[in-house]
């Protein structure tokens, strides 16, 4: 299925947000990542000139977002509800990490709508909410710190579905993209360098073919693992061919 | 080496940071990975109480940054320096994707301290910072939407190298786990299960022997999809047991 159709396919839920600016920043991860549907289940206050604020751009994410009375109702429709949990239940679904989960969450996006479900900041998701969810994932954090703002939680699950529904290479945007000047260098053109090259330093003295030591593979070594240009390589043979003529001292 | 031996030789710089909000996300995306070392180059407010609130826990990066006068300073001592890059430039490094980059980021800090560069909110990087660095990454956004917040920016990143330093399988928290109840059920135990259901249904007459259909494979399907923990197994023969009992209208 078309990657931008199974990520339309997935719906951010945030259950008791209390932060209006962590809405707006979900809404803004969101969009950056290709996900437009948000439901709000008892946001403490929305809208809210701060969560527009901090959407940017990604007002019209907020525009649309749909407000709930409970995590039930939000889920309504959805063959799929995975919960953000800092941690692993005594009762509730077993935790995955988000990379192994997105792509069982695509999978079911095949099939129909998928929600991935965050607690509120502070107290995360209830028992009860976590039951209504048939898959749990924990974001890896450093466990002496795991205290993950509530919008970068949001940011990194957008990423990893953006990630896997495009087979890990998403393309890159071509918005003000110039190309590189130059066409690659071929072989015959690099070795033209390293013969012009050993020349020089030969004329000046720096090499002694007669005591060769490691110096030419050691230049190749170099230069073969930058891919030169072709208009690299003229700038190089360029700096060469000034250095033997006869005025490189200086303009007469 | 060592996962976070590997992940405390990386340091993130922020280049002319315009908001202190962003600083303090920064670090604590970076604390929830597992990064500790932030240098600042020109940032507009430095040390800065918005900063501090936005850290919350991860305080202690703040008060360990470095701030520097130039881009370069903040490089000394690199092996290698990304930059970040919201596109290609015709000048520059060529650009990768973070999860291809980070790998390479993570050789380089087996030998030494490597840099993760990150322009200012809304110019970026300049040419001149650009060229600066050995190695660009590009996140792929939206191309209709590429607005990544800083914070967010830096947080996607650190999970990055957190996820390749752990060979994408860093360890969970175990703070306040407390393990599943039961253990897994064995073969015998859910063959148990299955004749014994076979069993009620039978005498009930939801099933017909002479005519089983397909529904005893279904069954089959289902619960093997689950699998079952013994204290379950437990739980569903009891129940089925409850429907075979004499009492089983009410107390008498």
């Amino acid at each position: 299925m078309n990657p931008d159709l199974l990520l339309s396919r997935l719906t951010v839920v945030l259950c008791r947000p209390s932060h209006p600016g962590n809405i707006g920043a979900a809404a803004r991860a969101m969009k950056t990542m290709g996900l437009s549907k948000l439901v709000l289940v008892q946001p403490r206050s929305f809208p809210d000139p701060e969560a527009d604020a901090r959407a940017t751009g990604a007002v019209d994410v907020l525009n649309s977002a749909v407000v709930t009375e409970s995590l039930a109702e939000a889920l309504s429709g959805k063959v799929l509800a995975v919960a953000l949990s800092a941690r692993q239940r005594d009762i509730g679904p077993v935790v995955s990490s988000p990379r192994t989960m997105v792509r069982q969450m695509l999978v079911a996006a095949e099939a129909g709508e998928v929600a991935l479900v965050f607690g509120n900041e502070s107290v995360g998701l209830s028992n009860a909410e976590i039951q209504l969810c048939q898959a749990a994932i924990t974001i890896p954090t450093n466990p002496e710190f795991s205290s993950l703002n509530l919008g970068s939680a949001v940011q990194l699950l957008c990423y990893e579905c953006r990630m896997a529904a495009y087979d890990d290479a998403p393309p890159v945007s071509n918005q003000g993209v110039t190309q590189f000047a130059s066409v690659p260098a071929t072989h015959d053109e690099v070795e033209g360098l390293y013969a012009h090259l050993e020349c020089v330093m030969t004329e000046t003295g720096f090499f002694n073919p007669a005591q060769p030591g490691r110096l030419l593979p050691k230049l190749r070594r170099l230069f073969g693992r930058v891919q030169l240009e072709r208009d690299e390589i003229n700038i190089l043979r360029g700096i060469l061919a000034a250095t033997q003529a006869p005025t490189r001292h200086g303009r007469h």
